[in-house]
């Protein structure tokens, strides 16, 4: 991996989430599906092996990971680190190798594995009658705002705008972004809020998990959010990122 | 008003210090006074109509207002969004509007009133034998350096210059500002302080209040200290800023 | 004193370390020598007569010193104020005075002092195996960073290189420096570590000692580690500054 700073921002994204999760490895790259602890939200993240200079992956193997010790490892890198993650079957150990730049420098880590038992859920595809595109940071100052005032936060998406209401016991919030307008003349696609929508609604979340997946905002300039009113959980998807 | 900044500015200088109070608006202007909760200090501030770009005010009103709650909506604007307040009579709701500079934004809070039954001091006009004039910051620096040795402040205050005193368990400090000196040769009006006396004094405050004071700083660059012996309670005026 | 700042930055350097302890003052300069409490480390400064603009010292005398409660005195001044030390004797009291560059403002304090029995060791010159030179910033955060993974730390030298070893419940941590390797193109001297050896050693310490002594850094640029298998306790140099 050239870039040790990315594994490092999306670990740190989901530290605070999810305390343990299953790296699934094949030959196509590295995925990660994990609920969080009270099974409200799902994270899931896939690295593709093109993402690495180089991939190599003879079996599937599935390595169970603490994220939060994943984490600490990782802050032992510099973000422009080369990363060298190594497993073998059997072992128990997942090893993290930092090369610096100028090559002074190698930090050796070996993580301890675990035993996890974790299914991997089979998501439908759903269709969503509302898909709303924003600016991560916008997204999250609306979020962080409002749960100032309370613990809930409403989507209501209509074709002129996406309001977001919360309501206190110090009273109420109501944000409202207004479809199409710019918010930055020099830049021709920034925008405040672009709307996908066949039908309106109104949907209630809770904010807690809300500021959680704003953290991925280190990861992405722009946030998705799929909305149905039919599907039992709805999506946030943070966009990934392509290289 | 054209900028929420100001507002949000105020009332975070005074949310530590005071929990609730009552702004009493008439067509002049919004008036707020109170005391802290130990009625050690008073707060008083003053908007006069004029500073607003719009202000209505058709009869007397008295909105009893919970401070840490008012700060919690100043929060969820920016410092240049266009804010929007209103409330009728008879009402329970202060409405707070900001509208974002690219018109992309509107954020609409409610802030629930309360009763609160404030009786409004009239302060006898006073005369003081001790007027000192000094940057902000100095001022800050001098109680937060004191507040480190000893609880309490004396401001000696002659002719040539003021002593700020304490006196605590580790020893005792003292520093010394001298009338007249320039602090800075390229600012004509950059200056130590200035004194206006006509007789010299020597007065004892808590240093804790007068840090709550000085969170004012990031309203003005200068306070005023109004010192006299024979008055109960002498006045520390932070700078009003002029528009 | 020309720069109050230097003092500042050596107490706040060992202030976490150690809580008492007594400057001994000469003709020469003054100098301390403390132990942490638990015993386990060993701090000493010296600063030279020549490092003062003026200096005088008329007999020996022994200072017994509350180090937080200095720290606090010193916070109290500018890093470029001009500060004057005065003690007498017989006495109590240390006075620190801090002046203005501009004038305007003198800070005076008193430091009670304490009464110290402490005695002074005498550390035999002893050979060192093993002398290691490099960045105080590398060194930080080397220490920092296996302080996340194990509570000790293993520093095992050869003539190619440094590996700092941990070990703990998640895992373990080795970083490698390597010998020779420049850091820098723009600048002759730096370099990632340099090493003086006349025999391999692997020595281990407790990381808690050896993060409070990184506190120096800010004193330093670079760090110099003595170490030998035959002395009781390995010395950890941070490099004087020589004016």
């Amino acid at each position: 991996m050239k870039q040790a700073g990315l594994l490092k921002k999306i670990i740190e994204a989901i530290k605070d989430l999810i305390s343990e999760a299953t790296l699934d490895c094949d030959e196509n790259g590295i995925h990660l599906q994990a609920m969080d602890s009270s099974h409200v939200s799902l994270v899931t993240f896939y690295l593709k092996s093109n993402l690495f200079e180089l991939y190599r992956c003879e079996k599937k193997l599935s390595l169970g990971i603490n994220i939060v010790s994943m984490a600490k490892i990782l802050k032992c890198g510099m973000n422009d680190d080369t990363l060298i993650l190594e497993a073998s079957d059997p072992g128990d150990l997942l090893n993290f190798r930092f090369e610096s730049r100028r090559g002074h420098k190698v930090g050796s880590f070996e993580l301890r594995l675990m035993n996890l038992d974790m299914e991997r859920l089979s998501i439908p595809d759903t269709e969503y009658s509302c898909i709303i595109e924003m600016a991560c940071a916008e997204f999250s100052k609306v979020c962080h705002d409002l749960f100032t005032i309370g613990d809930s936060i409403t989507i209501k998406c209509g074709k002129q705008g996406v309001n977001f209401i919360t309501l206190g016991d110090l009273g109420t919030g109501n944000v409202r972004l207004k479809l199409g307008t710019t918010v930055n003349d020099n830049d021709e696609d920034a925008f405040a809020i672009k709307i996908n929508i066949s039908k309106s609604l109104s949907l209630t979340f809770s904010l807690r998990y809300l500021i959680y997946f704003t953290k991925a905002s280190t990861l992405s300039n722009t946030v998705i959010l799929y909305m149905g009113e039919e599907v039992p959980l709805s999506k946030i998807f943070i966009n990934s990122i392509h290289f």
